[in-house]
């Protein structure tokens, strides 16, 4: 099905081994362009730390997978998410809101999720302390990809909303200003097609949207206290994904804004909390104590991190009078189960005015729970039949992705479990990207060259606070900034850190 | 010799495992500031470039060596080498003028160094094609170390002049910034004391200081042209070190002009001389040529890279009318045999005013040759006496760290040499510096504690004209920026690549 933005099948005559936007790519002119990424990514902390090699005075990094030309995106899609991402996070935030409404999407599935139910149980205890904290903040991200159709050429649809620890700002950052760079030396090189000219978005302000929702949030925290403030990130440890996590860090030091990363683990040894429920911040190497304004979350999304010392380490800091970001409820509409509730008829109007409703329902994707009623007895058909199968992906419930069942692998899949053990599941129907976009990636493993799939990502960030009547004041709410990733086609999942998934900047296309 | 700014030899109690400037490091805020190092120094390529693990898609990088701690050093002392380098600079550029000078000092030596041969082989060539660009740009760095003396508490010293491919000025940046970082992080922790506010320098502005001088040089480039303008940066290939020169190509493109990277052994095939001499550089994977404006040599400093191929390379650069940085004149003043005849009586009132003279001759130490004259023959008495030979250091003429004999061992190479051959040596004395320093260095090898030594390097830039008369117009003449590197105590050379010396930043003391 090939639509305005896509390009010819054939490729160009000559040595030329790849054609992207009309810009010809020689072998030699590849050879620099990777040369000059890999000097580009380790110059600007575009990479991953390979903390397995790690010894006590140096850490080896490596690039990110990234890709060597930015791959078309229409303009109008991207346009579109991004004036969308507000209706998103007031989506997801009066989502989160709803107790009851959560509740009801969230309670059948508990018994067989320990995880979802362990947070539930945090956001019980929470309750029955008493709340002291009606601010919450949300770093949110809402995936999406295009879809070839026949009015408008492409719509665009959603893949997943991020509500919790949402990655990829910093990466996403480096980049987009990567091909800004790599499109200038193109351009004195008159490589590039004049109609290109405007076709890369300006150098990204992710770091800096991200850092500005968490100096929103830290100047909200308005308790009298005889301690000085601080945020505190709270992160996985032996993480090699640092590079997208300390630029923030930076960012709020650079406006004077204290800010500490703590391991999750290590979260119990270094805090306490007073009988105010104040979250105090021990500084590793110091008698100081800084009053904790602000968490952060960059972990607490794996049930693994949810033993009985993980469930302690979250209990105190969801007790404490510090703004989440975000707090377990709103983490809690990060499940699929919510995502796919959100599908059902009427709901979104429970939660947006008419006409947003509307134009956030026409991003989704047909989404169906494995139950026994008519609805999920006809996805259960659609799931264990080779011939449909191969339409759908089924999602574990848990956020996050890398467990996802594509196409043909799901009859196999269920054959295998339980039926009780489906409702883990969530059935979606997949979107169909264009066939025929090339892409050049620069993939852990090859330099790819071949039709690629991309997914847009945009950030939002929010403030809100909730009112005792159930309601939401809304503080801030933003579109915040972009990721844009790319992978070859025939791989069904994007996974940038399984490597063969890459950061990569749209070229937006008419 | 303990001096005013010398720490107590006691360590402080406790559980201190050190303590610089007043400041208590335990275990615990040790082991904390690692780790912060090691994720800034991934987060702003403070890296090298582990070259000999490059695969097709990616390279490793790894960190350079850092001190932990910011090192002591006096303020008046980095005070008078800033203020001295417009001197150094201006001594280095009339030493490299004075052809008559410079080949007096250098032709007894060409018989026995082909490399020295081969570059002045190169300046007689340009010569008699007739120059046809009497605009020089120089980038230069000048090394000092500290000594106590009885009346001032501390001198400074001066180690050698770099006036070709002077290196450390990004990572010397990076490294000041971290440690304004961590300092400011230890202020929050009440870990500093309040007489350290400002010790630390402001940020270092190196980049940016040395991307000035190459604008000034490109502007300076007035000669009509049908071609775009660009500047060539002329590399090294399988360089681990591109992080200290890819800064700089990037503030040239920021500032709107177009710099390439060119390996030395690409030269020939990439560049043109045309008829007029203008040097002109095919884009890779274009036709487009782009005239050269200057060329910024990161590469020709060693010996080995001057096979016959090479000197084609050297000569059509210094044939063309590109603005050299720096010309192949200046080039040779880098030669440790100029340092020495800079030290001989009324030497440098040849080229600098008396005052300027005096102030400079006072940061030399006493160097010789190894010749037959009197002079010469005393440093032979010295150099091969054990018990006098361990306060000199033997330099090979040649720029360069990494080959000096160090004290004792000194005896035995020059009775492993003919005498003839030891003129390809000078013999320097020993700079003696303060014996109580302490530093906290994060090596390759290992978390340093313990005396260290220091090394200042002050970078000057510098634009000039070379007039028919043998006279030098300055145009631009400034102190750049710096470079500072700490070493333990018991290692004798200062080598960063060799895994044990390490950037820095100086801690100013009164």
């Amino acid at each position: 099905m090939p639509t305005s933005y896509c390009l010819p099948k054939d490729p160009p005559p000559g040595d030329e081994v790849s054609a992207v936007g009309g810009s010809k790519l020689s072998e030699e002119h590849l050879a620099q362009l990777v040369t000059d990424i890999k000097d580009y990514q380790l110059t600007h902390g575009n990479v991953l730390k390979l903390v397995r090699f790690e010894e006590a005075t140096r850490v080896p990094s490596i690039g990110v997978g990234v890709s060597v030309l930015p791959t078309p995106f229409p303009r109008r899609c991207f346009n579109e998410a991004w004036a969308l991402q507000r209706c998103m996070n007031e989506l997801y935030i009066r989502a989160g809101t709803d107790e009851q409404w959560l509740h009801t999407i969230l309670q059948p599935l508990m018994e067989r999720d320990g995880f979802l139910a362990a947070l539930w149980d945090v956001h019980v205890d929470v309750r029955k302390a008493g709340v002291v904290q009606d601010v919450v903040c949300g770093i949110f991200r809402s995936d999406y990809m295009h879809q070839p159709c026949a009015v408008d050429h492409a719509t665009l649809k959603q893949v997943e909303v991020n509500t919790f620890s949402a990655a990829g700002a910093c990466h996403a950052e480096h980049v987009a200003n990567m091909h800004r760079h790599l499109q200038r030396m193109r351009r004195v090189a008159k490589l590039d097609n004049e109609h290109d000219r405007d076709s890369l978005l300006s150098p990204g302000d992710n770091i800096n949207s991200l850092v500005a929702a968490l100096i929103t949030a830290y100047q909200a925290y308005r308790l009298p206290s005889q301690h000085s403030y601080c945020i505190l990130m709270v992160v996985q440890p032996y993480n090699f994904n640092v590079a997208d996590e300390r630029p923030i860090e930076y960012g709020l030091w650079d406006a004077g804004i204290p800010c500490y990363r703590c391991d999750w683990q290590e979260v119990l040894n270094r805090t306490t909390l007073t009988t105010d429920r104040k979250l105090l911040y021990r500084l590793p190497g110091s008698q100081t104590e800084l009053e904790v304004t602000v968490v952060y979350y960059r972990a607490g999304y794996d049930a693994a991190e949810y033993d009985t010392q993980g469930m302690q380490v979250r209990l105190r800091l969801e007790l404490s009078t510090a703004i989440k970001c975000p707090d377990v409820l709103t983490h809690l509409t990060t499940f699929k189960a919510v995502q796919q509730a959100l599908t059902e008829p009427d709901v979104l109007k429970r939660f947006l005015p008419v006409g947003d409703a509307e134009r956030v329902r026409d991003t989704f994707m047909p989404i169906s729970t494995l139950d026994t009623s008519a609805k999920g007895l006809q996805a259960r058909l659609n799931a264990t039949d080779a011939a449909q199968a191969v339409h759908y992906v089924l999602k574990p419930n848990l956020e996050g992705g890398g467990n996802n069942i594509y196409g043909s692998k799901i009859p196999a899949l269920l054959g295998s479990l339980p039926e009780e053990e489906w409702s883990k599941y969530i059935l979606m129907r997949l979107i169909e990207p264009p066939e025929e976009i090339q892409g050049v990636l620069l993939t852990a493993e090859e330099l790819y060259q071949g039709p690629v799939v991309s997914e847009l990502g945009i950030f939002g960030t929010a403030l809100w606070r909730r009112e005792a009547s159930g309601g939401v004041e809304m503080l801030r709410n933003e579109s915040a900034g972009w990721t844009f990733k790319t992978k070859p086609s025939k791989v069904d999942e994007m996974s940038v850190v399984k490597g063969y998934g890459c950061f990569d900047c749209p070229k937006l296309t008419e």
